[in-house]
C-alpha cells in the first residue's frame, strides 16, 4: 500500500554552523542541502630507511599527501560555497624511521548544487564511494518563511545547509520542503553538550514556523 | 672488574642506502656514523563540522601539519648531509566527516656531526625524546682502508653512515674505530629476505678487512 504524500513539508533545525551568529541574524532560511561525495584518494612513493637514504633521491609518499592535503584545500576554496576535509590519513608501513610508502587520504567534498559538485569532484580526480545528491528547496515555501521573518522587523538571511536533513530526502522524493535554521552559539557544535542556542531565538523560531503553517493551512 | 678496551675496531657491513652503486664502487670508508634526534611535533587547530564549516573560518590542524611536514623536508634539505622523515601522524579525532582538532608528527632527524645536528633540530623546533650523538670515526685507520682499497686498483668511496653501527658506541667509548661498507644491490633495503649484495663484492671486502687487520697487527 503506497501512502500518500504530504502537500509540503517545513523542517526547523539548529544551523550546525557560525554564520547565522557571525550575521547577526537569529534566523535563517535554507536555499538548498549540499551535496556530498566522500572517497579515498592513494599516494604511491618508495619505502627507505629514514637514515640512509638522502632527501634528493626520496619518493616520499607522506610528503606527496602533504602537498595533496594543500591542493584539496585549495580545490575546495575555489568553489564558492563549496568544501572539502581531510579527516584522516592512513600512512604505511607508518614506523618512526621508514620513509612511507603508501598513504590514503579520506576526503569529504560538498556543494550546494549538482554542477559545483561535479567541477570539485573532478578537481580533486577523486571516485566518490559514497554520494549524496544536493536538493533544491521549494521557492514558494522559503518566501513564505521569509515573509514571516520580515513581518518581525528581523533581517533574512538565506543559506545552504552543509549537513543533510530530512527535508533535502523528503525533496528528493518530490515534497516541496523548507528549512529554517536558528543561530547557533555555539559556533555550530551540536550533538553535544556544548550545543547552544538561546531561548529567545528558539522561541522567535518558533513563532515563524507556527505563522508559517497556518498560513500553508489556510489555503 | 673492569676489562681493557681493544686498541681498535673495524667493522664491516651492507651499506642500508643506495651510495655506492649509484658511485659505481664495490666498498666504501665510513667517516662518521650520524647523530640522531627522535621527537613529535603537536600542531592544535580546532574541530569542526566537515559540511558546515566554511573553508574561510577553518583553523584545520591537518592542513598546519601538511605545512609542516614540507618545511620539516625543506629544513633537511638547506643542511649538506642531513635527513628528516615523518613517518607517522596521529590526527584527532581521525573521522571523515570531521576537521580536525589536533595532529602529532613523529620526527626523525639526522645529521652527521653535532654541529649540524644541532642546527636542523633548532629549525624544526624539535626536543627530542631519543638522541644519540654523532660518532667521527679514526682518520688513521680510515686511511689504512683507503690505502688497502686503493691497491687493489679500485676507487674510494668516503661516506657517513645514516644508521647507527657498533663502532659508533665504541668510538663514543674512547676505543679507535672504522667500518668498511659493501655495496647494496637492493637499494639499501637490509634486514629483509630482499637484501642482497654480490658475492664477488663480499669477496673484496672479506680481502680488504682482512689485510687492514693483518696491517694492524703486525705494527
Amino acid at each position: 500500500m503506497r501512502r500518500a504524500l504530504p502537500s509540503a513539508f517545513l523542517e526547523l533545525h539548529i544551523e550546525q554552523g557560525p554564520r547565522l551568529a557571525e550575521a547577526g541574524a537569529a534566523l535563517g532560511v535554507v536555499t538548498s542541502i549540499v551535496g556530498v561525495a566522500r572517497g579515498q584518494l592513494v599516494v604511491e612513493g618508495h619505502a627507505g630507511h629514514a637514515g640512509t637514504t638522502p632527501m634528493a633521491t626520496r619518493d616520499d609518499a607522506l610528503v606527496k599527501a602533504a602537498e595533496l592535503v594543500l591542493r584539496i584545500r585549495d580545490a575546495a576554496r575555489s568553489i564558492d560555497g563549496a568544501v572539502a576535509t581531510v579527516g584522516q590519513l592512513e600512512i604505511e608501513p607508518g614506523a618512526a624511521n621508514v620513509i612511507p610508502s603508501r598513504v590514503t587520504v579520506e576526503v569529504d567534498a560538498r556543494a550546494p548544487d549538482s554542477e559545483r559538485c561535479r567541477r570539485l569532484v573532478d578537481m580533486l580526480g577523486l571516485e566518490p564511494t559514497y554520494r549524496s545528491a544536493p536538493a533544491q528547496l521549494a521557492p514558494e515555501l522559503q518566501a513564505l518563511l521569509r515573509e514571516e521573518i520580515e513581518s518581525r522587523g528581523l533581517p533574512v538571511v538565506e543559506l545552504a545547509s552543509g549537513a543533510g536533513h530530512d527535508a533535502g530526502i523528503l525533496a528528493a522524493a518530490g515534497v516541496p520542503s523548507a528549512m529554517l535554521f536558528v543561530r547557533s552559539l555555539s559556533g555550530g557544535v551540536s550533538h553535544s553538550p556544548d550545543e547552544h542556542s538561546s531561548e529567545e531565538d528558539v522561541a522567535l523560531a518558533v513563532e515563524v514556523l507556527t505563522a508559517a503553517l497556518r498560513s500553508l493551512t489556510s489555503r
